[in-house]
This record gives C-alpha cells, sequence and structure tokens, in this order.
C-alpha cells in the first residue's frame, strides 16, 4: 500500500469532523462559538455549516439574544436525522445499544451467549436477536437506521490454537452476518471502537495523540495519532495485550507466554492473587467480574487483607511497566483508561499505575504524562463501534473522506 | 498541544516532497516520469518542479529524445546547490559525513572521543574539529553549507541515574554547540535519523508504515506512519530498545530491569554468550564491535562451535519476541534492520528472527510482514540527519511545511 494521498477534500472532511466533534462536546454553540471552539476561519466555519445543514446532520436550536448586536443562530446536532445501533461482541454477552444520530444513547439490549456453542449462525442469529429487543426497546423502525457498527473483538490468536471463541466464528462469517441484519454494517474490533468513543466523546478531541487502554478479560489498546486511529496495515494496531511482559512467562490465552494480558486481565489478576495466597477464597471465584467487585470491595474496607494489598500493588507493577513500554514506543500526549476492571478498581489501581509508569519510562518521558480513567460513559465499545457507523454513514453521503474503515 | 491542522500549503509542500524523493531515487526524470512515479498530476508536477527549479534545488539535466514527439527535459536533485553536513556523536567516536545538496557522500572525518571524558566543552571541541576535518577532506567552504545536522543518542537515562555519556553532555549544551559550529544547526536523536534516512533513501517511500530497527551497542526504533517519522509528545517515540522483554530480567544501562536492549544491544548478546560458556574467549572481549565481528566469523565457519550456534538462536529468539511486540502494538507494512551488528550477524539473524515474528506475532498479523536489512548504505544515522537538516533547509526556504523537527 502507498502512502495515502491528501486532498483539500480531505482538509474539508476534517473540518466538518472538527465542527461535529464541537458541537458533539459543547451540545449546542453558534457559529462564532465554533469557529473559536475549532481554531477554523468563520467563513470555513459557515461553510462547513451549510454542508452540514444541508445533508440534515446539524439543525438550527433556535436564536440567542447576544448582549450587542443581532440574535445568533445556535446549532446542534440532529438526533432526529435517525438512529446508529453499536453492538459489542463479547465472549459471554451480545449487547445493542440505539444511539440518535446525536450519538445520545435511547435504548439497549443484551443477550447471554453460551461461549462453548461457537458456530457462526448461533451467533448471528443472538447477534440479530440483540439489534432486534433494542431497537423494539427505543422504539425506532429499521427505516431509521442509518448504520450498524459491529464490535468483533479475536484475531489475536495463534494460527496453531484450536480454541473457538464466539467471536472468531463470526469474524469468519461476516457475510451471514451482513445478510442477517439487512442493513448497513461496519465491522470492526473493539480497540478501534474504544479508541474512536475517545476521539468523538471524550479527551481524544483535545490531543494529537493519545492512547485509551482497556481492561476487563482481554487487555488491548486504542491508537489516536494525529487525530486519527492508528489501525495497523492489517488492522492488528493495539494489540498491547498481546505484547510481552515478561518473557517465558504467564501462558496467555492466545497461546504466547509472557503476555500484558496474562497478567493485567481480570483472570491474570486473579491468578496473581492465586499465586500470593493460593487458599484464599476470591481466588477460587468462579466469574471474572464479580471477582473484580469482590476485590475492589475488599480494597475499600478500612484494613484490606494483606493478599488482597498485595495483589493490587503487583497489579500497578505489571501494569505501569506495560504502559511505560507504550510511552518508550509511541509517547502518547495522554493515557485514559476504561474497561470494567478500571470503573471497579481504579481509585486503587490509578495513583499506583501512574508512580510506577513515571519510574519505568525512558527518563523523564512520563514526567508530565496525564494517566486518568476516561470520561466516556456507558459501553465504550458500543459507543465507539456507533461512532463508527455514523462514520460511515457521512463517508457514504459524500462528508466524510477519512478516518473510515475501508476494510471491512 | 492541539491536532495539527493541514492546509492547502502543506499538501503543495508533500507534492515537493514527493518529487524529490522520486528523483532521489531515480537519479533523474523527467516531468512526465515525475508524475507516474509520485501519482501527482501532470499540472502539479509542473508547478512543484518551478517552485524547485526556482529555489535551485533541481536542474535541468539536459533533453533526452523519446520515440515519438519533441525531446523532453530531464530533471536532476542540484546537487551543486550547497553541502549538507550529517554529524552522528555516539560514545566512542564522532563522525562528520559532508554531502552535496542531492545527498552524495563526499567525504567523511571521524574522532574518537573519550567516553569518560564528559565535559560539554570537550565534546563540543572534538565535534567541531570532526566537521572541520569533513569540510576540508569535501573541499567545501563554510559559505557553502546549506545545514548541519547533529544527531545525540541519549535521554533514556532513569533521572535517578547518575552515570554521564558523552551525548548526554552535549544535549544539556545545545546553546554551545550551536555557538562553536556557527552554521544552522538541527539537533535530532538517532532513531529520528535512520528513520529519515529510510523515507527518503530507503524503503520508506514505497510504504504508509515502516520501523527501521537500529542494531548496535544501542538498539531502537524508528518509526514512519502515513509517510511521517513518529516523533512522540515528548521525541521519545522509537525508545523500544528500553522497553520490557523480561520483567525483573537483566539489568539494562538505562537503569530499568530486563529492556531489550540488554539482550540484543551488542553488550547484551555478550551476556548471552558468557552465559553458555562463561570461559568462551569470545565473552571476555573487551571491545564490542570486535566481539560482533568475531562471532560472525565464528558463524561463518564450517562447523561453528555449539555455544556460538546457541549464542545466535537465542538472539533470534529475543529480538524475534521484541519485534512481534511492535508488530502487536504499531503493525507496520514493513520493518527494515540496520546498523553494524545487522551488518555482522544479517545472514545468520534475520532468517531466524522471522520465523520467531511470525510465530509470536498475535494471530497472523507478521505471516506477511517483510523483514528485511535495509538498503541504506554507508552510515545511515549521518545520512538521515543530513537529510533532516535538509528538510530543515527546505522549510527555511518556505519550500517545506511538514515534516520538519520543529523543537531543537
Amino acid at each position: 500500500m502507498a502512502v495515502t494521498r491528501r486532498t483539500s477534500r480531505d482538509i474539508r472532511s476534517e473540518s466538518r469532523l472538527d465542527v461535529m466533534h464541537a458541537l458533539l462536546s459543547a451540545g449546542a454553540a453558534s457559529r462564532g462559538e465554533l469557529a473559536r471552539a475549532t481554531g477554523l476561519s468563520t467563513a470555513t466555519v459557515a461553510t462547513v455549516v451549510s454542508d452540514l445543514l444541508s445533508g440534515g446532520i446539524v439543525t438550527e436550536a433556535g436564536l440567542t439574544n447576544g448582549r450587542v448586536g443581532r440574535p445568533t443562530t445556535t446549532l446542534r446536532l440532529n438526533g432526529d436525522r435517525g438512529r446508529i445501533v453499536g453492538i459489542d461482541v463479547a465472549e459471554t454477552y451480545i449487547r445493542a445499544v440505539v444511539f440518535d444520530a446525536a450519538l445520545d444513547e435511547l435504548a439497549s439490549a443484551e443477550v447471554a451467549v453460551d461461549e462453548h456453542h461457537g458456530e457462526a449462525d448461533y451467533v448471528v442469529a443472538r447477534l440479530a436477536r440483540a439489534l432486534e429487543d433494542a431497537l423494539e426497546r427505543a422504539g425506532a423502525a429499521r427505516d431509521d437506521v442509518l448504520g450498524v457498527g459491529v464490535s468483533l473483538p479475536g484475531g489475536t490468536q495463534r494460527p496453531a490454537e484450536v480454541s473457538v471463541v464466539v467471536p472468531n466464528a463470526a469474524w469468519r462469517h461476516l457475510d451471514r452476518l451482513r445478510e442477517r441484519i439487512g442493513l448497513p454494517v461496519v465491522v470492526d474490533n473493539p480497540l478501534k471502537a474504544i479508541a474512536t468513543a475517545e476521539l468523538w466523546s471524550g479527551e481524544g478531541r483535545r490531543h494529537s495523540s493519545m492512547i485509551t487502554l482497556n481492561l476487563g478479560t482481554g487487555v488491548g489498546a486504542g491508537i489516536v495519532l494525529e487525530g486519527a486511529i492508528l489501525r495497523g496495515a492489517r488492522n492488528f494496531a493495539g494489540e498491547w495485550g498481546h505484547s510481552l511482559l515478561a518473557l517465558d512467562g504467564r501462558r496467555c490465552r492466545c497461546g504466547r507466554a509472557g503476555c500484558v494480558e496474562a497478567y493485567v486481565g481480570a483472570a491474570g489478576i486473579q491468578r496473581t492473587l492465586a499465586g500470593i495466597a493460593p487458599e484464599h477464597p476470591l481466588a477460587s471465584e468462579p466469574m471474572q467480574r464479580e471477582f473484580i467487585g469482590a476485590l475492589a470491595s475488599a480494597l475499600a474496607r478500612p484494613s484490606p487483607d494483606p493478599a488482597v494489598t498485595e495483589t493490587l500493588e503487583r497489579t500497578a507493577r505489571y501494569l505501569g511497566a506495560a504502559i511505560a513500554d507504550l510511552v518508550a514506543i509511541v509517547d502518547p500526549e495522554m493515557i485514559t483508561l476504561t474497561g470494567w476492571t478500571v470503573w471497579a478498581l481504579g481509585d486503587h489501581l490509578v495513583p499506583a499505575v501512574r508512580r510506577r509508569v513515571v519510574e519505568e519510562a525512558p527518563g523523564d518521558a512520563a514526567a508530565e504524562l496525564a494517566i486518568e480513567v476516561s470520561t466516556v460513559r456507558g459501553n465504550p465499545v458500543a459507543t465507539g463501534i456507533a461512532t463508527i457507523a455514523l462514520e460511515r454513514f457521512l463517508g457514504d453521503m459524500g462528508l466524510l473522506t477519512s478516518r473510515v474503515p475501508t476494510a471491512l
């Protein structure tokens, strides 16, 4: 693949994205406020707003009387333009979230999936069920749907490994998925989804480079550089969870030994506790989310038991070292953390992780690095993949030329 | 820092770079050939060539008679436009290379530096000496010099570490360096230099993403994404040599334990041999380059001794695992290898490394990844830093707007 050539059309497209991001952030704004927020000229903002008004993407929210001069028109994203659905396909559940076209959440539905039931037809049927339930709860007709985004993890297993996980079955049969849904579908992986959510709805807009780390069962990084998602040559970029923390270390479910995920994924944290105190009641908790929740409760007690405290400290050390590697290689302006492990353990974990990263990163690279819990609310994977579907819709309308996944 | 906004001026600048890269690659070319090589329209090529001819950057090399029609003008980079110097400041030597403005090497000079003699004035004096010697050998007057690039490694040491290395002293006194040289100076680190060399003179032009690994005493990665060098928020990007291979592993000279460099830097390779066969004569070779050269000679024998073979296998395993981490995080289209360890050991090392990377990278991410020895000849650090100085000169002329380091 040759270097992508940028054209003046791309610049116009990026200005439209900037204006949409500013409206998403502000809720409602005048053209003058948009010019100040985006750094674009008032002439450019006027042109861009005109494009977006014609497409029905933006609407006039009313008139505001300023202190001087004539009233100004306030603009906002036009939620009524249609509906966008984001579907988070995980290993034990599929969650569909319906948004309006201003990315406000309207309704959601979740169905359980049996992770040992890996046929594509089963997964596709469960996914279609989640989608239909969510649309019904949102009172949305299929004709209202501008696009459906489907987040599928997977692709990281060694070819030699035979274990089948639910998302992998779906990856192999995207044609059936598209056919069954019968609506415009875009498919991407959860790392690209969380990075897109951060870019549109979180800290990404204010930074030229940023990494969002997702910590749950799986572990990964969404990387934003120069305002765009780093996809990589084969869409593998951000698979930091399967980079090495410890040569010849713990066996990871991907097949490699010593991966970051084997230490800071939920199951990895439980292995750390089991190594410290094999007989600890939490070491045998069969459900990962329950385990992380119970760990958080134990840490919140006035005098937590030492095995739990030690588990947190080791986890902070592992995570700090692994984040320091991202600083050494990518050197982002900011790092945000998301995922259910972070929501449960963040208050205890993040301060300790910050200290470790400063110690472990090259020289003073991390001295001023911000490491914060993401401000994106709700399900960031569903929000992000819905946003990618919105980008694709805008691309199909001719309003955007870049940042839209081309392969899937 | 906010997201950099691209303008139509940046697009013009990138078209100029594309044309210069194509001329550098072809040696000489007509406007039509340039349009085909770059993918630019003939109208754009005509405008760009006109800009570059006015600036004296490009010159007409003569007329070529085609089979049909009137003769076409052949263009080439104008080497006589002036001289560019690239200076590679290493820990035991400083090498200055004089290039003409078409990046053809004219002459070079090297001075030894005492790595225990770390005062900035000493380093600056030695650097000035190398520069003057090289200019004299090239028969170049100071007035001919368009720019001087100085590559300084360093910046990766833990603040707590007290060891002083030569380049660090220079980093702290860039003002003295500029004053003593008295010519336009640009300073950057060797990772950015090798990436720039790859981008202008190697494989970088043909790929939208590429990583060049430098293996010698130090180890690092030059990362090119979308045709531009990844610098990072604090110019630390690419310090892959100080990312983790093994938690609690070998102590690295940067102060961290388990860094990639402690395993695949020249001293790290020697430690591997010493671990396998402590009494092996090569394990006590005091000079790193001699050690690597002797290791290559030993491997080239019909039946190499087992300790040497095992050292190579373990090094391939370490390097393969560390490259797989770059694939997991960045997922480039191509990886090139450079540096004196690669020139000496490449024939033995690279095939084994390729196999390891395919095994260790996530899923099939590395199945089609090209891993090759760099085609950049000579000293890639000096070539690259000279190229950065040329970019800066073109920037000062108003011909380039991007890719030029802004901070240093």
